[in-house]
């Protein structure tokens, strides 16, 4: 049987502020990228965000991201490997802490925004952030885009790498994500989302915005956990993927079996 | 044999800013505060820290203070005992993801500051700490000053205390800090200031400001260690505790023999 | 005819937060305080407000807070009366900037949250943010509290002081609010609100929470802007005021006319 | 007779850090750019720093940044355009309401760091730039490095423009800096470097890297000032300009005469 795990980056809410519908979103995912206080999420909001996971079974991850909340890390800054690398350390650290207070274990990092976006094309920054995933803990998961260099950083060094793929995304004949600022970047049609997702699962495979067919495997797919009509897609594609027979569950299964498609062996990741 | 810990508050620098004697400090104390990143340092700043004082044999503590980097978290701040509780296991995580990704092990949370203070007279605080300490490690020891509710609520809950006594600083005849607002606050007579050291940890007793001889048992001396006059008095103390036979040793050790004066379980704190 | 301004607390959105309905607000007061990015705000947010507010022909003024973002300024922070001065300076200015790069002039200041509740009760504290404000632009109005130090202190030093009162909240027998710890401290009878609100305004009277009637002159009203039933609330007490033939006008009009009640000069404030 | 201004980055501790020898610096140069609080300063070193400057009759620019304390505003971040016009409006107006607090005027701005050096090369930026100092204050002179868009973008919006030159840094043959990085970068003998910044006035050229004579006109030259090495150059520098005959005085003096070698509407610029 066919495994995916469907994850979505929640905790985004910062003092006075509220962000997310992070309660009824938790309910459809299997894993959760809780924000640690940087580029959004504080300590308050970060505690509230795993017991909740926890309640509900949810696999947590840490998500840290660029010191700019101001900018929600979603802009590039001139970081160093070694600046990303202590970064990741602390975030991860913090949100681990919480995690182990409420009696979990923490399954997984993604990083987030533009240190996910940057790290993807700098095989340096990478290494950094895998370094630090694996001096916290080397059993953790490093999510990172499928095709990209911070898979390759995390299996040099023998970190277990989770490949996400995007539904609503288009991709180039290079295996990336199309830039949203280009035409066709979003997949507006659910149901075609939906199609796309399966086929990348089941045959690995994927129609690029060009038209090619290009390979992708992935072990975990994000969700948008914002809206309501995110909040719908979440539904209507676990319907789907119950139908094709294709089990949710949080991406650590995934390497707990040998032979897995998609799995960290494979290779394809690159 | 009598023993005592000599602590001291280092990693304080952050980015372009530098702040503190670390690397000379470090070769004259026992154990180590180190900033965690809200009042003070940062994730560069804490990494070069622990590993320094991994390789120099001095045990690590956590120095967790309020969200203040302008005020160097000397503020009072009117924080809620949840969020002084989250905001604890927040910076402890993430120190102690520094430590553990040396190869070390975290031995003590030490509040900084207004933490420190406003925690020291107000027990619900005290208790947000102390929940926090042991909530991300059971085995980690709480420091607080000697005869506070820092103290009272770490061993309400079973977790190690450690008491902390000041050799520059006058005492109260209830046994509480005279502020430095007042005259006499500070023992500026290091020969003064050593001997009512040496005697807190014989004898159990110093005079309070006031003439009467008070009780009070110290685990841990704070020294300071930012210019070069507290350089000579570490130096100083070392001399003359070595001279009266009292071992200087990680406060951590007072926890692993029964019967130790100043302990855990002798209730003296209050 | 009488007169009164209604204001109220907007552009508190932050990067990518959003707080309040700001252009449903604006269209309903006369003043509004804008954030300044200390404890709500960015510059981009202080922009857009701004250039909204102008274009509506609402009167602006600075909202400055404490350095605590995550806690909204809604914590009280032992800053000094030097630091108070140094931070309305510093937030003033940012804020001014904006409004006369837009074509527009800055007409009053309002502290934000613990920094006006502090200043309300501590009169050096008081006197820094008025001195403050006199030293960017000694035509500024300073709104505080009615029968509060911030009115005393503007008044001292010669600046004008708007007197707000609330139309939600019970006031004690001494003049000053009653805290919202305390049952009864909001009014949550709308229409009742109204009639003190009218009655202050043509009699300089209201009834306090023990029963007794306390003289209180305001020249402005604070409502809330961050939800439906307070965007209700401000179209009713619109209507009210105008059948009641009282004018809302912007609170610097209360000054540019000699003998109006509630104005600078009666003394009624403390 | 030949006019140059000696500028220098000052301002810069930040709460419980101190950076920068500030008051002996400042009798040493004709103006100063004082950090606003983003990338280095806080409130009260600005009012201090503002208030000594006003003592000496050094004339203040305002210096900011982008919005990494951490980083010191030396990482590149990708803001755009209209965020960077906002954050200089934000900054600008801060500290010139010190200045005017104070009873000064503020003569100039120069971007700090990351944000100096992007808009160098990056001819929208440096409008958003221009805009922003242009909408505070249309008298106000842009100080940018000789060559850059920064020059540029001010000269197009009929903003003053000063154009800044450096004494230790090498040039390339396209009258750009040479990075840092590069061998050569740094020009160690201050012999040297204060030949090279007289024939800069005097002659309006400089040997580049390559070798080749390259044209380069400056208003301004950009001192250090943070240690006693740097101090020493300053003075020798200004001894050696008064033996040449090349008066030392404000930038903004320059754009009082007509005619003048360096100066606005010359076009050397680009």
């Amino acid at each position: 049987m066919d495994k995916i795990d469907i994850n979505s980056d929640l905790g985004e809410s910062f003092g006075a502020y509220r962000l997310g519908m992070d309660e009824k979103v938790l309910e459809h995912v299997s894993s959760v990228n809780i924000a640690c206080g940087w580029h959004a999420g504080d300590p308050m909001v970060m505690k509230k965000t795993v017991d909740t996971a926890i309640k509900l079974g949810v696999a947590i991850g840490a998500h840290p991201g660029l010191p700019d909340l101001m900018g929600f890390g979603r802009r590039e800054m001139a970081i160093t490997p070694e600046e990303a690398k202590a970064y990741v350390i602390y975030q991860v650290g913090a949100l681990k802490a919480f995690v182990e207070a409420a009696g979990g274990r923490l399954q997984h990092v993604k990083p987030h925004g533009a240190l996910y976006n940057m790290a993807a094309k700098d095989l340096k920054l990478s290494r950094g952030i895998a370094e630090a995933v694996k001096a916290v803990d080397s059993d953790l998961v490093l999510v990172g885009l499928a095709n990209s260099y911070l898979v390759k950083a995390a299996e040099e060094i023998g970190l277990k790498a989770a490949r996400e793929v995007f539904a609503d995304r288009a991709y180039g004949k290079d295996g990336n994500l199309v830039s949203r600022k280009e035409p066709g970047a979003m997949i507006e049609d659910q149901d075609l989302a939906i199609k796309r997702v399966v086929r990348m699962i089941k045959e690995g495979k994927v129609e690029a915005i060009t038209g090619e067919e290009i390979s992708i495997w992935g072990n975990t797919i994000c969700i948008h956990g914002d809206n309501e009509k995110a909040l719908g897609f979440v539904k209507k594609i676990r319907k789907a993927l119950k139908e094709e027979n294709i089990d949710i569950a949080p991406m650590n299964n995934r390497f707990l079996k040998s032979g897995s498609r998609g799995g960290m062996t494979n290779g394809q990741g690159d």
